[in-house]
């Protein structure tokens, strides 16, 4: 299987194809806007144009090209490849599959952007040669991913390793989902940020009251990570809160699943350096029963930003030998 | 495959053997008591003469058995058939698989009595059909076993399954596996018993006093069943604890993994009555993520004491075709 497969990022503000080679090889990328506010039909004809120029600039035959894999936002149903809902695009019920096979004629496969994210650390990145291994990304939200065997587990109603919505302390902070204690609702950027809004509101001094220029609501992980470096006390404080509770949400999960390998990545833990990671393992260490923490690894994701395209043209390529 | 196996349930006071056909049915038993005092030796002695005499009891031939499966306590690894460590039994590192086969001839699989369990209410019991299965079961601890694609999910450290300890509330009570917040340390029998004890002792007016004779710290789960049909304030009381943070639990698992079926037993569950289990599913409900819940059934337990040898004699047959 030497043939060439298409690796469609898709996001709420850009749209990022690639034609990757058999290893994993990047041929050729081609960048567009979503421009989401023109509607599913347009955005689906970018993906389109995007795929088409990607594969212009990577020079390969388009006969070469097996097939195209995404790595889209929102619930939505594998097997058909139909985006139940994404409240960023404001898409409901898009047949993005059906949709895209028509415009570009390649066998097309779809799957949550987590999920893809997960599946390009498995197949290229951090987790090579683990058969079962979860993938953590702490940004906005806490999203994650779950390979079993080798292969993305969807479960029952397509919602597998949704992460950020493990119960991690029931009672506590509210969280965007309705219910309260969420790990997203306490180790997220969005959390670190109510935390950091809130004890500043208070009177507390902080250097990230500069470093934002005094806008708080847009506190992104390069901030966070400055001030680390200034040795900020209210940042150190939050984010000391933040590496417990994602120590406690990883510890369920070791004690639970015990997989392999637990992969962390996304905007946060990107943004910050080694001692983060470090922290986190040992607030697991205290979570996960004694000698269970031994056989699995934590480590953080590798691919960074090329996760989506990598992880989507390995979509591609399990999906058409297995479908 | 129409040949029968041997199912063991191999408890911390006795031992339970069966003959069993290619449908589940049981078609011979005996059980003897354990005598762990006396050493592994003769436990495992005491185990080979209960399947002979299972097998006198059925009338079939011995050589129409093709393997025998049992369920043992403690960490274990399941492809060695080596018990770690079994504090109950006072057993490290006992070579089960094999001293039992140099006894009985036939080949012999062992797995965690828990995960023994699961697979029985899969292959036998609530989980028949489905594919992804999790068996939570609540007595003294709270255990539990994964089922994927249909065979038991053991994990990196092979401990897979420990649901009792997800952490549910950080910082909650301690446990004894020396954190503190797990399920087990709020939702189990023990964690049921120290409530009752701490509330009484601080003057609350109970039927268990009476019931128990006074003494609180056997509270077995008739008694519980029986102080609820008697409207016991405090036992509701503890038992809506309970309930609400199985339902915490069982969310987590939902927005994790997403399985087809919970399957719910134990001690705890088998003696109350359905509204126990209806409490916990609106309690899951609550944590779990909208729409997850519906793809996912949350059932009872139908195997009971049976779950042990059943689900060891799957063990033996799913084994001696893979392995």
């Amino acid at each position: 299987m030497s043939a060439n497969v298409i690796g469609v990022d898709m996001g709420g503000t850009k749209i990022l194809s690639a034609v990757i080679g058999p290893e994993g090889n990047i041929l050729g990328t081609a960048k567009v806007p979503t421009k989401a506010d023109r509607g599913p039909s347009v955005v689906i004809d970018r993906i389109a144009d995007s795929i088409r120029k990607a594969i212009d600039k990577s020079g390969v035959a388009p006969t070469s090209i097996e097939a195209v894999g995404i790595g889209a936002p929102g619930p939505l149903d594998p097997a058909t490849g139909v985006v139940i809902f994404a409240p960023n695009l404001r898409w409901k019920d898009v047949r993005l599959k059906d949709e895209l096979e028509a415009r570009v004629g390649f066998p097309t496969f779809v799957d949550n952007d987590v999920n893809v994210g997960t599946l390009g650390e498995h197949v290229f990145g951090a987790g090579q040669g683990f058969q079962n291994v979860v993938g953590i990304f702490v940004g906005t939200g806490i999203g994650g991913g779950i390979i079993l065997q080798g292969e993305l587990f969807h479960g029952a109603s397509k919602t597998a390793g949704e992460i950020g919505h493990i119960i991690v302390k029931a009672g506590g902070p509210r969280c965007g989902c309705g219910t309260r204690g969420c790990l997203e609702a306490i180790a997220s950027r969005t959390a670190m940020t109510k935390q950091f809004r809130k004890a500043i509101k208070k009177g507390q001094k902080s250097v990230l009251s500069e470093l934002t220029g005094g806008d708080l609501t847009a506190i992104r992980s390069g901030v966070l990570a400055k001030a680390i470096r200034l040795n900020d006390k209210l940042t150190l404080k939050v984010i000391k809160k933040t590496t417990k509770y994602l120590g406690v949400g990883i510890g369920s999960i070791v004690n639970f699943l015990n997989p392999e390998m637990i992969v962390l990545g996304g905007g946060v833990v990107e943004a910050l350096d080694d001692t983060f990671l470090d922290d986190i393992r040992a607030a697991a260490e205290k979570y996960a029963l004694p000698n269970t923490l031994s056989g699995v690894q934590i480590v953080p994701a590798k691919l960074g930003d090329n996760a989506g395209i990598l992880g989507a043209a390995a979509l591609a390529r399990q999906r058409i030998f297995n479908d």
